[in-house]
């Protein structure tokens, strides 16, 4: 097993990935940029390291630094925790290349599942179902409307080397395609230096369900259930589930199946996400993440598991020790994303926080490097804490989460609680039936 | 279903049936004590009403301010929590005439069980194993003397009216017996109004071992296992977990099994606990409680159940809905209760809260009425928080309350956390191999 862990993020996930280290008896080293010199995650550190000033890309972000903090440490392996370096193929091969144990799969799999025409052609391949599409990238704007036609309007067309929303337009008609055809290749352009555009069927009422898996590296994979992360403003998550609303357990175990399949076909380790969209009892898989996500918790209440001990014994060479049968699903999950935000204009609000009281009791977790006296920087992620129940069921675990809310005490700052507590209550979301659309709606007030 | 309950208890205890309240959509109403105005309990209750002065005789236990907060608020249910009035017949009986249901048992059995003697008679009827000893009071020191010489030293006279350690004596020979009759009978006297005493063989290695048990109004019992109570000092709990390290999976069966049978043959209803002394894979029965215990958190961990909820519904006279094998136990779980004293001298120490930063994460439940810039009273209990971790096993379990212990910031009172932290440390309590008298022995730096 690992000796000291560098871990190599800040705020809620850099103390997720500590508590995990100290409960398995593992030193870790914390790392930070001079703005974060106060935050929990240093605080609570074994030991600690500046990596650079507040920018991200001088510190976290920041490749040499953080390998001089692993090697003044003595660290022997990286968690790289979501975001910031944990889905850079460079970073996971240089660690590598330093005899540093990079805590997630290797950078040939994250290359290809950060290309997203490569990952789509990959899990054609090992029988992952896809929604309709181009098969690759597109040429000309003659050829997608020649997809277009095939598939059917409405369609959506996409950054090959996107993410998060950018360089993504829609047509609903042939009339619209040549004007998103122009944006999408712009924006990607800009966004990513790259104008690869390809097309999907766009879907008009998806909900976005995701697969949980765990590979080791010796051929063992299970899958830990599905989460729905419908609830999205702007491509960006804002509730998650565990399990979906939408689906049956045979639902459940039946894209279980394929994706492991999948996964063993394509020798993965560690964890990992398959995302889909999913609309009239069908899957389409739209991208792999090759890492831990922010909304893990949901699925460790429900299967009882650690991910990030999982995630730390693999890297060290150990098997699964476990097979698909020992996974059980226990009750219902809610994780709530509370971010430093306007409730209404979702502009961020970082300042100093004077009283930080979370909500306790049966069936409540909190996530969160926040503490009283704290100041939010200005210059990272506006996530303050991730706030999850666990209950039997899912209407009482919506109940225990409007009173967890209640409870919750954030003072100093405007935080989206209200907005949360807000979705609650409403009957479309209690109902369970909604698609990735009705965030936006109901924040729009036309909900 | 009730439609509003008075919750007769502070600090807790009162928050935790609260919140149960809160997640059933039932109104609760606070009552406190003028001490108690700005308690959390109070803060976020639905409503609230203030019964009396600081002394818990003119406030918490007093029974027409009570009553009458009940009927000014128009409160059809009265949840007593531990402690203060739980276990006081009268009061039961005093409710439920006023035509408020009391949640808990009938008054029947709480007189019963509160009496040590008649308790003891009936399970013994009922084939509930118990600790040898005298059948019933004892008249004399010679009847005393002759009880002693066939059950064999050391032997144990404790108050039959008794509770708390008070009217408790060993003689270990019979040269002591004489004065170990007087002092418990005097102090029986003191405590109790009643010098009425009996004998049991005293076990010098037992460990405390009890099953949380629910029942309904119509015959239906369940038990959700055994609570491992061995870390005391002067018969006070302060660490408890489920299951005991000491019991295998079919022990458990065996004894539930016996204690399920016992309580349909009484006909008892709601929420009780069964205590034995365990020792040389002998059970013996020493008291029953007929109301929630402190360190109930510990079973609804394992059992994924929330007592509270059971406890509410069935007062209300919803059946169980569910059989002995819909109990699943999963992992181990662990508390440890926090008090604000020092931890070496154990002399409460209330004051200013300038800091109360609950740990969290994983498997991390706290349940605290504390709050920053409360002012912990010095007039109850000194109790401040319960800490209670759950994982797969005992040995993450323990691992994971180390982690939390080292994250749980109370700041402005002394607290017991650290005593804690080293009882987590200790090789005998990692093995699990520890008695009831471990404890004493380990804060007096013997163990």
């Amino acid at each position: 097993m690992f000796k000291k862990i560098l871990i190599a993020n800040r705020g809620e996930i850099a103390l997720r990935v500590q508590r995990a280290c100290r409960e398995m008896g593992i030193a870790s080293v914390a790392v930070h940029s001079t703005a974060d010199a106060d935050a929990m995650h240093v605080r609570l550190a074994d030991e600690s390291v500046c990596i650079g000033p507040p920018a991200a890309r001088d510190s976290y972000l920041n490749i040499p630094a953080i390998l001089s903090a692993a090697a003044i440490t003595g660290a022997d392996a990286i968690h790289p925790g979501y975001g910031f370096l944990s889905e850079n193929a460079s970073f996971a091969e240089i660690v590598e290349a330093h005899g540093i144990a990079f805590i997630g799969p290797t950078a040939q799999h994250i290359t290809m599942m950060g290309d997203k025409i490569a990952a789509k052609d990959a899990m054609r391949r090992l029988g992952v179902p896809l929604v309709p599409g181009s098969d690759g990238a597109l040429a000309t704007l003659a050829e997608a409307a020649e997809v277009a036609e095939r598939i059917g309007y409405p369609v959506l067309i996409k950054a090959a080397a996107g993410g998060g929303g950018r360089g993504m337009k829609v047509a609903q008609t042939a009339g619209e395609l040549a004007e998103a055809w122009q944006v999408a290749r712009t924006e990607s352009k800009a966004a990513f230096g790259n104008d690869a555009v390809y097309m999907e069927k766009y879907l008009d009422k998806p909900r976005h369900i995701e697969m949980q898996i765990m590979a080791d590296s010796y051929g063992a994979v299970v899958h830990f259930g599905e989460r729905d992360c419908s609830l999205q403003r702007r491509h960006q998550k804002l509730l998650e589930e565990a399990g979906s609303p939408a689906l049956t357990a045979a639902q459940r175990d039946a894209l279980g199946e394929t994706v492991t399949t999948a996964l063993k076909g394509l020798g993965y380790r560690n964890a990992g996400t398959l995302e889909f969209l999913y609309q009239d009892n069908q899957f389409a898989f739209i991208e792999m993440n090759t890492r831990l996500q922010v909304e893990h918790p949901v699925t460790e209440m429900v299967c009882n598991v650690d991910l990030v001990r999982e995630q730390i014994r693999i890297a060290a060479g150990e098997p699964l020790g476990y097979d698909q049968s020992a996974v059980k699903f226990s009750g219902h999950a809610i994780e709530v994303r509370v971010t430093a935000e306007d409730p209404d204009t979702f502009i961020p609000n970082p300042g100093l926080i004077t009283t930080f009281h979370p909500p306790g009791g049966l069936g409540v977790r909190v996530d969160s490097a926040l503490y009283g006296g704290y100041r939010v920087p200005p210059y990272y992620d506006s996530m303050i804490a991730k706030l999850i129940v666990h209950a039997p069921d899912r209407a009482q675990a919506i109940a225990r989460m409007r009173r967890a809310i209640d409870e919750f005490a954030v003072i100093g700052v405007k935080t989206t609680l209200p907005l949360h507590r807000r979705i609650l209550d409403d009957p479309t979301f209690q109902s369970g039936e909604y698609t990735i659309h009705w965030l936006e709606k109901f924040v729009a007030g036309e909900a």
